[in-house]
């Protein structure tokens, strides 16, 4: 049947995010260090990430809280104010960040939108999502966008039913497997996986867990239109 | 022209928001009144949540993170990073509240999604309303949830096509003349105005801009079918 809607996560598979959060993360780790020399200060943080997920959700706010909470836990409540400002302030950096497109982005889209729907299907925090949409440049290409807080079949047959989809004529393409393509695939419709080079490692799905059929990986997403084609 | 969607605010509507912030308020004013007996704190505290709006967007991590920008700002970052950490709880003990609905907010729900199609449409935080939602019982009676940035005549627009919801046959009700009121009676639909106790002062509107029709005032929800019937 021939594809009509294209779903596209946006981060890391249209701009970089993770990256971002890495970078971020660098610089925590070397403010807390001053403090607290031998901390496991990572694996403290991304404990304390999983922790509040339940609590905060996802996003650039809710991690900047987890690295407040995590200063204040790991020194013994030692650490000065002013530095937990810093951490404030990088949380702002975050969310005003330039959108920083992919490569092959720009062009991909836009040689696809004459010929599909697009969509972006994305999770996190409503106001950031679009925040980065608006300043990408790419939000005239999209017939539709959907912020969810969580990336599951529920919320995929939802996004159907609500835009009147037929899952055999979408396909998702997204860096997550776990997010991506298996509750994607598991409603029956394709999907597209183009991996970033950095995963967080609560979207990791193990090899087991992977559908047989139904979807494919792409090195780029400038091979994606010829992928398509060949469905 | 026969009315088919209803369209519900959620805080200060259906459930009661703005007073959890007032009691958390007035905490941090206690709290901080410690470090600056003579610092006008509520007026700081309004000023750093205009400010911060654009960068965070409405909710309560929005308000928790800038609840800790006026501590450390108004202590001169001499605040101690214990009471942070009260602070970061506060955002927590918030977010997982239990939902308490308004009066008359269930009746009234149950008895109308007989007769109409019921939409969420609110503002804010996508995770904290979802949550909310989910621990208001009240889940099963919408027929679409749609949780947006800010409420204009763009995002009622963007609503109205997507769901394919034609104006003069979609009534909004919710406590914000501003967010619920004006933008929905200016692109040809109407609007139940039904005040809270107290309003943030971001929502309110100079008598001089409301509409002059389109729209009408109750004292409680429950006063909305009949209000309804006699549109």
């Amino acid at each position: 049947m021939r594809v009509k809607v294209l779903g596209f996560d946006g981060d890391d598979t249209l701009w970089h995010s993770e990256s971002h959060f890495e970078v971020t993360q660098g610089e925590f780790r070397e403010l807390l260090r001053r403090h607290v020399p031998e901390g496991d200060i990572d694996s403290r943080l991304a404990q304390m990430e999983m922790k509040n997920l339940n609590v905060y959700g996802y996003g650039v706010k809710s991690f900047t809280l987890s690295m407040l909470e995590t200063a204040i836990e790991l020194t013994d409540g030692r650490i000065p104010a002013r530095d937990l400002e810093v951490i404030l302030n990088w949380g702002k950096r975050m969310l005003q960040q330039p959108t920083e497109l992919l490569e092959g982005v720009a062009d991909t889209l836009r040689a696809l939108s004459g010929q599909y729907d697009l969509m972006l299907i994305t999770k996190g925090d409503l106001f950031d999502q679009e925040g980065k949409l608006a300043r990408s440049g790419l939000a005239e290409l999209f017939w539709g966008v959907d912020v969810v807080s969580e990336k599951n079949a529920d919320t995929y047959s939802a996004v159907f039913r609500r835009r009147g989809i037929d899952p055999p004529r979408f396909v998702m393409v997204g860096n997550s497997l776990r997010s991506d393509v298996v509750p994607v695939v598991a409603l029956g419709a394709r999907a597209v996986h183009i991996p970033y080079h950095v995963t967080w490692q609560h979207e990791q799905v193990p090899e087991s867990e992977l559908p047989e059929k139904g979807w494919v990986r792409l090195a780029s997403i400038s091979e994606l239109p010829a992928a398509l084609e060949s469905l």
